[in-house]
């Protein structure tokens, strides 16, 4: 019963002010009240991810910023063992949520080896499946999707994106604009050329009652997907995001009286640094504070190869100014597919902006002095112990052959120099 | 003459109103107006660093923000080649300037020779061979500094770091003050060392009108070493730091007043990321705005290994918020000496960190356009012509079997589905 309450939605004890188990555990793991997470829940501004067997998630307002992994299978690479290999890596350099977004090879039986392989929630976009399995956009019908978002329901999955948030009326906005790039989210070109192939409105949007129940059957979150995100720093917020955006927060306010947990995504993909405070703080207030999902943001696009350095940057004002979840972003964006390395270095990079944007947020982390102390008194492995992941630390400092400091400045550490200097016995 | 016009010092050239062609060069490079450029000189709120037979460069107020990446030898690694390797590893990936700081080994042939492979300004901290050579805080003699001092500006540095701004006094205060980490400056805590080691005051300080007649000589300019900068973000702005930057800001003024051109560091370190912006703008106030250095900041103390990552976060809000020059920050840092590669992470990090910053002061730059524009056609050359550092990139994208796009999402690229779509054929 614990961990796998899912006969009680979330949402729906916590508007009768019931704390559930997942609740309890999820306000210990995060440090504030119970109650108070109760309220958050039943308001939308917090969800709880559930996995069967696995331990509950919160993300939202009030809760530390939550870091997710995309992986999966693509139509071009399709390697099973590497993609297990990547779920595993996420997961161990600490991604809180893992993304299964595969669109080649044995899908259902991928995401499947993927669930036994980790302890995360799994979200998945369960357009991405129907459109491969369809065969093209003109073969897809609503009904696909539907029996395409059952099975990931079934499978167990904690969330899934839906992107239902724009109209017609967006797109032909979106001709209108001077954007660079057009539409940059895979799901939402999907949705659209789905809707173009049809000539009809969003589908997904006129079934929305029918979607919410199926996720509301096993309290899965739904995540409302950000398809009229920037594709570039010049593409700046226009009226197809703004648009976009007030649906969505209608969209989540009727999934939540439905009582469906629902994130949105927003802000993401390319901004302007100076543009990052002010569009979060829109998009709060727009949507209510609900959950903000956030790919990036990527405050320049000139960083090719390095792009998780520079989601880094973007990612930490991001999670400062109010968001709540941040999608990782790996070296090899815009590039290729990622390897196990790339998701290392997009893990370890988004829990640093994480990290820092909740340092904006709630203030000093004890754990930083706790790690300066250690540093302090030159103990190694209890730096190794506090850092954010030491592996790579550890690999580092193995190289030094120096007996006690390290090999940056040897004998002349300035922390050994001074130490005498700075002791009571020298004061006197 | 165009590259190395010795005789006039920039700063007196500039007070009389006299564009110098070194001003001239860095104008057009800036792409500011000259008589702006010389009026920055004038008043100090811009250097110019010149090397003999090499381009001169411009840091300051006004100017884009350059960085600068530490390399040299250890009293534990001495390694002249990989030095090299290092020093032309940091010009080949974008660093403005290079500090070769030297401990171990035959320092004055590793710095001839770091010098006769990159073509940046060099700049030393000539405090580090004095000890070394002098062999111990006791046996060191101001004479011995000043000789150091007029060895490498014979040499041709462009720059050299003194540590003047702090005082017994200062030292008294810090014993007083609840830091964690005391001093983490490595030639400040050797000049603190030798201070307490003969009793005495700041010895640089004393004979400062001294060892700017050595720099004038051959217009080096000098930048003002940040002892009592925090070396943990809980060691929050404090005492022994403002008196630091007000005395350096004195100093600074006479420097300028004696025809020396001066660089300030200062709020470096580790600072929590809120304090940022304001240290900053208090710093810009103190010192009337004289060119900011700073080394990192570091948003936080537990990203060990991945220091290059968060000194982006920091090094871009600090920039951002007024500084004009950052110190790299590698993977290695508070770990080992930095390899080859440590640099180059290192120099890209930073440059993006530089470059964002530029975004924040400036306004969006049209670089990130073209990439776009790029992207758009999947024009992969073109995205690897406007990128900040392309070898990576090409590395990661090679790995692409997919024929025109990327393997990252194969033939359902957003960009490849939304085409006909938001074509004009298709909306009539």
């Amino acid at each position: 019963m614990l961990l796998g309450c899912y006969m009680k939605k979330q949402i729906e004890m916590a508007k009768t002010g019931r704390i559930t188990k997942e609740m309890k555990f999820v306000a210990s793991r995060e440090d504030i009240s119970k109650t108070l997470l109760c309220e958050k829940v039943a308001n939308g501004e917090a969800v709880i991810m559930v996995r069967d067997g696995h331990k509950p998630l919160g993300i939202g307002k009030g809760l530390k910023t939550k870091i997710n992994a995309n992986i999966g299978t693509s139509s071009d690479v399709i390697d099973v063992k590497a993609e297990i290999e990547k779920a595993r890596t996420a997961e161990k350099y600490g991604a809180d949520t893992i993304s299964d977004l595969s669109m080649g090879g044995e899908i259902d039986q991928i995401r499947k080896m993927i669930m036994r392989n980790v302890s995360a929630p799994i979200t998945t976009v369960p357009i991405y499946q129907t459109v491969v399995e369809c065969g093209s956009f003109k073969e897809t019908e609503i009904d696909d999707l539907m029996k395409m978002v059952k099975r990931h329901v079934d499978d167990g999955v904690s969330s899934v994106v839906l992107h239902v948030g724009f109209t017609l009326k967006t797109l032909r906005t979106l001709r209108k604009s001077k954007r660079i790039m057009g539409v940059v989210s895979k799901g939402g070109s999907m949705t659209a050329a789905w809707m173009l192939e049809h000539t009809r409105e969003n589908p997904v949007a006129e079934n929305f009652e029918e979607f919410l129940g199926i996720l509301k059957r096993k309290d899965v979150v739904l995540s409302l997907g950000n398809t009229m995100r920037s594709g570039c720093i010049h593409d700046r917020s226009d009226k197809p995001q703004i648009e976009e955006i007030k649906r969505n927060s209608e969209l989540a306010k009727k999934a939540n009286e439905f009582g469906v947990q629902t994130i949105v995504e927003g802000m993401g993909g390319h901004v302007w640094i100076n543009d990052i405070e002010p569009y979060v703080k829109l998009h709060n207030k727009i949507t209510g504070n609900r959950p903000l999902f956030v790919a990036g943001p990527l405050p320049t696009d000139v960083a090719v190869g390095y792009d998780h350095i520079a989601a880094a940057i973007g990612g930490s004002i991001t999670a400062g100014a109010g968001a709540d979840y941040l999608c990782y972003i790996t070296p090899s964006e815009h590039l290729g597919l990622p390897t196990a390395d790339d998701v290392r270095e997009g893990v370890v990079a988004a829990k640093i902006a994480a990290y820092v944007g909740d340092s904006i947020k709630y203030g000093l982390n004890k754990r930083d002095m706790e790690l300066a102390k250690m540093r302090k008194h030159q103990d190694w492995k209890g730096q190794f112990r506090y850092a954010l992941e030491c592996e790579k630390a550890m690999k580092i400092h193995s190289r030094s052959k120096s007996s006690k400091g390290c090999t940056m400045c040897g004998k002349y550490c300035a922390i050994e120099v001074m130490k005498k200097f700075l002791d009571d016995k020298y004061q006197r």
